[in-house]
């Protein structure tokens, strides 16, 4: 199934001079959402892993869909203020400012194995403290899942040697 | 399948008097996670549904995962500024101020039929002004979902006469 068709491109989102990749017409589309979630778990059908971690909030769409799809449980990366227990934090630099995101200190335990998976890899800051985050637990990041790839921003930089599966590049 | 038994209980969270139901116990189980969707989904599987429509953030997770096992498309429904093309908005009073969630104009068509899904119900205001934005569009409210119902705040009186499933009353 060709799931490009289903990606809008959208100029001057969320500013101008910047092309926005809109993934909401797969969404909607039942056969391609579960083309998607077929294209995003095979890479662990095979695999140990305890959990997927989605992060918010379009992470959560892919992460909760191949957690049911892949029998697993689902854990969920925050933005701050938003987890009720106690949590970790990491905090990234943007290009303006800084950004937070926080994990249930308690969500994961040392020796689990998870992917961490989100819609879109762009520069990779957010998924680069992901990774830190989920290793804050002890657990360890055996895979990251992006529906869609932005190449040219070299987002794969910021993630070290771990093992990296999108399903479309750009 | 107990699954209250993996619903936490946080006392003073967002703010001090209020109990919070903490589901993340739920999500990191896989087989919790999985009644859930099942339950959630149960009486939809023979109703002709279009999509499944899930309320930012958590919403997004109960949705996605029950489109994609019902075979079905999935819209999201976003707070203000997210969306990137041509989007319809709902603004609802909250306790102080007010909130908009907004959704594509063109996610959803005259005349399909959605089920719309979040994971808390509480006071109901989130649930009303989402209702109302899928009715803008021309579709049909065929039925509206929830993990929890906080039964004792009342929320089922600001949805009118849609009928409501809620997997877990409080």
């Amino acid at each position: 199934m060709n799931l490009d068709a289903y990606i809008r491109d959208i100029p001057d989102f969320p500013k101008p001079g910047i092309m926005f990749k809109d993934i909401t017409p797969l969404l909607g589309n039942a056969a391609a959402l579960r083309a998607s979630i077929s294209s995003l778990s095979e890479p662990y059908a095979c695999q140990s892993i305890d959990a997927i971690v989605g992060i918010e909030s379009r992470g959560f769409i892919f992460g909760a869909a191949v957690a049911h799809e892949l029998n697993k449980g689902f854990i969920p990366i925050r933005k701050p203020g938003k987890l009720p227990a106690d949590v970790l934090s990491v905090s990234y630099a943007l290009e303006y400012g800084e950004d937070t995101v926080e994990i249930h200190r308690d969500a994961l335990t040392a020796g689990q194995s998870v992917v961490i998976m989100d819609d879109v890899l762009a520069t990779g800051g957010t998924m680069a403290a992901a990774c830190e985050l989920v290793e804050k637990t002890g657990a360890d990041v055996v895979g990251l899942a992006f529906l869609v790839e932005l190449g040219f921003l070299e987002g794969r930089a910021k993630l070290g040697d771990h093992t990296i599966h999108s399903v479309l590049t750009y």
